[in-house]
């Protein structure tokens, strides 16, 4: 829709489809940017904040970078709106940024009548560190760093009918930094990896095997899911589960022993969801050892008919 | 309301009321940030696009900086929402962010019933450019750059009141970057600057003054006015004025000779509002003599009883 911007000092725009932009400055250090705000997933203000703030980083972690500055973006509404429900959103995001060692520059906010929080985050990047969607190569192992549900267990929420630990489950991993992750994922040599957020799984993973130029192959046995995750499925599929599935399903070659609840999943639009990363094989178990939440969930092929499979 | 930030890389945050926030990198240089998104303040979309992105821009030339990076920020209503204007809007603000030399990064759009729409932008500024609110010094010319008026403009266009020259040179002022004006005030040697944008001229030389701890003196009859403005502003006033003159006329000792309806646009929210300025007297005419729209409109005195004085 927009022409190409041709400059040098420019690594990665939004034409790519990776989770960040990335620039270069003029001491050679790169720039990762990224924006993301979003209506609440969760009751409670103070967890949406930190939730907002684990989200919007999570992309910075995702390009192999480290956090450095975030300006804060909130829509609240002028009504039936408690000043305490401001103050403890912007709170929880505040303190979840200060988790993540990235300073609050500034912020804007307007009044809307629907709640919208986030943050435009920016981060340095070492350029040997940079992970994009195109560094998958055949044989790398994927692993998938925290449990798949987090729209399903949302919409259960807003409908009443979510487990109040499973709910709890969701809020817990969503507020989680991909921290840990992108550090476990440098030292493991990682190549590629992208967030797993609104496409869900399966829109994240095409496109990582459209721009590495290969097949992913998901096993469904295998993939993590959010406690009730699989039992709320069939009953409570957000909108964007339905669009994504359209969308990202046709690209998909799916086995006929795949569990239906699964196979919604797979296109669940995931909010603050985890690291998809291709590593190598050899380096695979010591990743594992380092976070107990990730999961060996498949393995990358050599371009075949689809870009993805699921067994 | 947050506590504060205690980190060496933290130049100037949130609670300074500047216009951006300033962090150091590590090789020393300067990176400044802000963020603004609004509403539809004129009917063309292609023309609102690039009003949103010279306003949003505008944070980073106030603070001395060049533009480096921006991403978009947009809240699109799903019915009754052409595409073509949801394009026009994007490619307004493409090409304003280009004639800034600002690179787009990315950005993120939701759904919304009320468009919004707007960047948050990066910029770098050598330190001995840095302007602040804090450098004004008593004996200092203050220059405005571009006429006052937007908001009771924006409110007469929604009356369906506005001619179409005014609201032609309106839109036009808007657009305008105020990049010819930080390269001139930084040739000039200008130690302080802020734009003037939501809290009007009052306010924001509420804050100059603050921050100084000086007195400003302006004079009512050399402040530049958009055409139509004066005599519209009895009748178009945004909530915003109303609320910016409860607040900051305590400040201000006002003439009793002050025009009323100058004294109302002394309070009028701007959008993409000029730079606001002090100079040294001694550079004051080359730097009018750069910037054909710019005014002299006051002085800067020790501080007196009041933050700020219209005769």
């Amino acid at each position: 829709m927009l022409p190409p911007q041709d400059d040098p000092r420019l690594l990665v725009d939004h034409t790519s489809g990776d989770d960040a932009g990335v620039l270069r400055l003029p001491d050679g250090s790169l720039l990762v940017q990224t924006v993301d705000f979003f209506t609440p997933v969760v009751d409670d203000p103070y967890q949406f904040g930190a939730i907002a703030a684990a989200n919007a980083l999570s992309d910075v972690y995702a390009m192999g970078g480290r956090p450095l500055s975030a300006l804060s973006i909130a829509c609240f509404p002028e009504r039936d709106f408690p000043a305490e429900w401001a103050r403890e959103i912007v709170r929880g995001g505040f303190e979840k940024l200060r988790e993540a060692g990235c300073l609050l520059l500034g912020g804007h906010s307007v009044r809307d009548p629907e709640i919208k929080f986030g943050y435009a985050v920016t981060g340095t990047v070492e350029p040997a560190a940079l992970m994009t969607n195109a560094g998958v190569r055949p044989g790398d192992a994927l692993v998938l760093t925290k449990p798949l549900g987090t729209g399903v267990l949302a919409t259960a929420l807003k409908a009443g009918q979510a487990p109040a630990e499973a709910t709890a489950a969701a809020a817990r991993s969503m507020a989680t930094l991909n921290r840990a992750a992108a550090e476990a994922a440098a030292r493991a040599g990682a190549r590629a990896a992208t967030d797993v957020t609104g496409f869900g799984l399966l829109g994240h993973a095409a496109a990582l095997a459209r721009e590495s130029g290969v097949t992913l192959e998901l096993v469904a046995a295998d993939l993590p899911l959010l406690p009730g995750a699989l039992e709320l499925a069939p009953r409570f599929q957000p909108g964007g589960l339905k669009a994504n599935a359209a969308h990202f399903e046709p690209l998909t070659e799916i086995g006929a022993t795949v569990d239906a609840g699964v196979r919604a999943l797979l296109s669940d639009p995931q909010t603050s969801g985890g690291l998809l990363l291709a590593v190598a094989p050899a380096t695979l178990s010591a990743l594992l050892a380092e976070l107990p939440e990730a999961r060996l969930v498949g393995r990358a092929h050599p371009a075949g008919e689809h870009p993805l499979r699921v067994r």
